[in-house]
């Protein structure tokens, strides 16, 4: 088997490398690589699109782009599959601009070159089919469960609303917690270094990525307004019972 | 060697328990406690009291309150350490209120019943010399480093500074998850994982150490502030760019 994997930014090297253990992989970048792993079999876009599995990883906010770029080119039964970290949105713009004589099935590998650092095993994978026949979606659910992982079908926006607190909330506050400069101490309890934590698992990423979590999930406005919700909530009942002032005995 | 330990709340208990594996341990509590671990020896308070090493947990709220009851019974030569959270307040307390012929350790076990669940080898554990002479500060920091605790000696202003940031703003975010009702996800990212783990670090604890913390150490204050100013920084960078409104395509 083939697959090809249209960009090669932090998590499309991570995914094709992956990918590459289990099939051939082919791949294409706008710009070119230098040093791409040896089993990566770099091929010009023309090529490269007449692969019948195409994998895009290709930023959110550049995805109606790139879709209108390719949707003419691609080969009369090919399957595309996007693998962005929200799923309204790009399934919608799939279905829009693919051409209808190809399949379509979006992905959301819930992980990346951090987080799958010592291995990918168990980790989620979510499935939301867009326009696949069960056969060929059984294949690739297989196919992945085979890669060891955990793989999930649910529908677009039963993902983006529960994304939005579980990966929306996180990537917020690890670009908070990075803000406010927080470092190891020696004095770290259990917690704080969880809380470290999340910023490692969350500011490797590209500042873009952030940006498009929160811009194209349609769920993270209601989750933003939420956190400051709670954030002001915990304040004032804090204030409330604030009857010393605690910068008397500051030195 | 004897300790008395005084008050039995959740860390008081945990605390006299790892304790009695390395010495006798009496212990007394405002409410009798039923259901002692059978290594702890109950006292009467005036028994407790007499012991020449006396280790106090009870909330930093009421540290004056008990200071003024148990200060003009202690006897001359004895050792009074307190387990507070925050040090810059219960040192002060303990130089004004216990007499002259008593020596004072503060300390601040960094750790508790939810993050030494699987033992305290190697968590930290903080000891700020309030009024004690070096051979039996010594005592004590070979006492608790043989324990396997990584003993560090810091004044107390620069340990409040530094709690501000690691176990302040990690009380203060765990506060704010449980009440956004964040729970596990099938589709959880291992930085969510985190995320969730510090409200399981932090919410077993009392609310009244949550204020506490927040309360007696003269350096939340700042944190709090500095939190809430890289959260408004974060959200209007993010105002900035959302271009397109991210409710237009909400089912």
């Amino acid at each position: 088997m083939e697959i090809a994997v249209y960009g090669l930014g932090r998590f499309g090297l991570f995914w094709a490398t992956e990918l590459s253990r289990y099939c051939t992989v082919k791949v294409y970048s706008r710009s070119k690589k230098e040093n791409l792993p040896r089993q990566l079999v770099w091929v010009d876009e023309d090529e490269l699109l007449t692969t019948p599995a195409l994998i895009l990883c290709v930023s959110i906010s550049s995805m109606e782009e790139v879709l209108e770029k390719i949707s003419a080119r691609l080969k009369p039964g090919s399957l595309v599959m996007d693998t962005c970290s929200v799923k309204v949105y790009p399934a919608m713009k799939m279905q829009e601009l693919l051409p209808g004589h190809t399949d379509i099935l979006a992905t959301h590998p819930m992980f990346g070159p951090d987080s799958g650092r010592n291995g990918i095993k168990d980790l989620p994978l979510v499935l939301s089919p867009v326009r696949i026949r069960q056969p060929a979606l059984k294949r690739w659910r297989d196919f992945f469960a085979a890669m060891g992982l955990h793989v999930l079908q649910m529908d677009v926006h039963e993902h983006d609303k529960e994304a939005a607190y579980t990966q929306g909330i996180t990537h917020y506050m690890g670009r908070v917690f990075a803000d406010l400069g927080l470092k190891p101490s020696k004095i770290a309890t259990l917690g704080y270094s969880k809380l470290l934590e999340i910023i490692e698992q969350t500011c490797n990423d590209p500042w873009r990525l952030f940006l498009d979590i929160q811009r194209y999930n349609p769920y993270t406005k209601e989750m933003r307004n939420r956190l400051h919700h709670s954030l002001e909530k915990i304040f004032s009942k804090l204030q409330g019972s604030l009857d010393i002032s605690n910068s008397d005995f500051k030195k």
